[in-house]
């Protein structure tokens, strides 16, 4: 049965779950959805019929389709604990996920394209304000939390979501001198081969 | 060591952890931030040193503090297993955390307070806008996914969203003919006393 992703070049969401498929070693057939072209294939009825949100990414894997990104991480390490990417521990499992939460709750659904679209001329300025407002949240929570990585030394989920974060604050031209842990955290990151495979400009459908 | 809970009586967020809260017969300490007198209590700097993001809720307990409320329900979950909020089967686990992320990055974050701050005058319309956008995708992924409650027969987390959420709807005006799944859930689910308990109407901050 073949593991399938659908998902977008510059699709933080997606980039999430393509940082796990390549940290869990589980190969895959990447089948691209234009988010922009003709108004956006995530709309089309055979997408939405695989994702009622009309997002990426969707993942068909074990004979099943999953959406939202969280959740396919969550069931990818229920599933395939090796390597873990989430602590034994409760307490440490609880703060990666804390920083997760804060990033796919807190931050990413006020700049994702379909809020964006909607807002129209002062996209630019709502994303910025934004990221910047709760980037000094997680630098805080990063500035107790981290060690190498987001919470200690190990890569954890909480690194599957920091990185696109990164990027998109950069598209949003937010000035990063105030968040040195997130800075730091996201350069050690950005130079993992897992990490890099998964970078959107290394996808079919970069642009 | 007490157990203490930072609340607001009407948000969605604290509400979720409030119902699990009561499901694990977990004793605590209800303490109230006001998320509006005085520009909002969230915002003072003995709040902030406990959650930088400046919301609620926030979780004392077992000696740590912790936030984000999806961070706080799997903490619960992990330390204390019974009752499960959880089932035990990786994809409907998967199923049960798909429905969460739909609510709580999928809907919650475009409506909450801060946002509709920051949207202003046409906020009602904005809020009605993407609730019911995204209850559509919902309705779909329940019609699949729940038997009595969101996932199958059994109170999971993502009844602990789904009920907040179907409140705030009926603020922004929904109309909820189109989703009969969401609103037969949301009727059996409200009827359950570790629902009524975690109500906004019975918080003491209530006004």
């Amino acid at each position: 049965m073949t593991t399938v992703l659908y998902s977008y070049w510059r699709s933080s969401c997606s980039w999430r779950v393509r940082i796990a498929l390549k940290m869990k070693k589980i190969d895959y057939e990447y089948r691209a959805v234009h988010l922009v072209k003709d108004g956006g294939e995530q709309y089309s009825s055979s997408y939405t019929a695989k994702n009622p949100m009309a997002q990426v990414p969707t993942l068909e894997i074990d004979g099943v389709v999953l959406t939202q990104s969280m959740a396919i991480l969550e069931y990818l390490n229920d599933t395939r604990p090796e390597p873990p990417i989430l602590p034994k521990c409760p307490l440490k499992k609880a703060i990666v996920r804390e920083i997760c939460q804060c990033i796919v709750s807190g931050i990413q659904p006020l700049q994702n394209l379909a809020v964006l679209q909607k807002i129209g001329e002062t996209k630019m300025e709502w994303g910025h304000y934004w990221i910047e407002k709760n980037f000094h949240a997680l630098e805080n929570l990063l500035s107790k939390s981290s060690g190498k990585y987001c919470v200690g030394d190990e890569v954890t989920m909480a690194d599957m979501c920091l990185v696109p974060q990164v990027y998109n604050a950069e598209r949003f031209k937010v000035d990063m001198t105030p968040f040195p842990n997130i800075t730091r955290i996201n350069e050690t990151l950005s130079a993992l081969e897992d990490f890099k495979a998964a970078h959107p400009s290394m996808q079919p459908d970069k642009q």
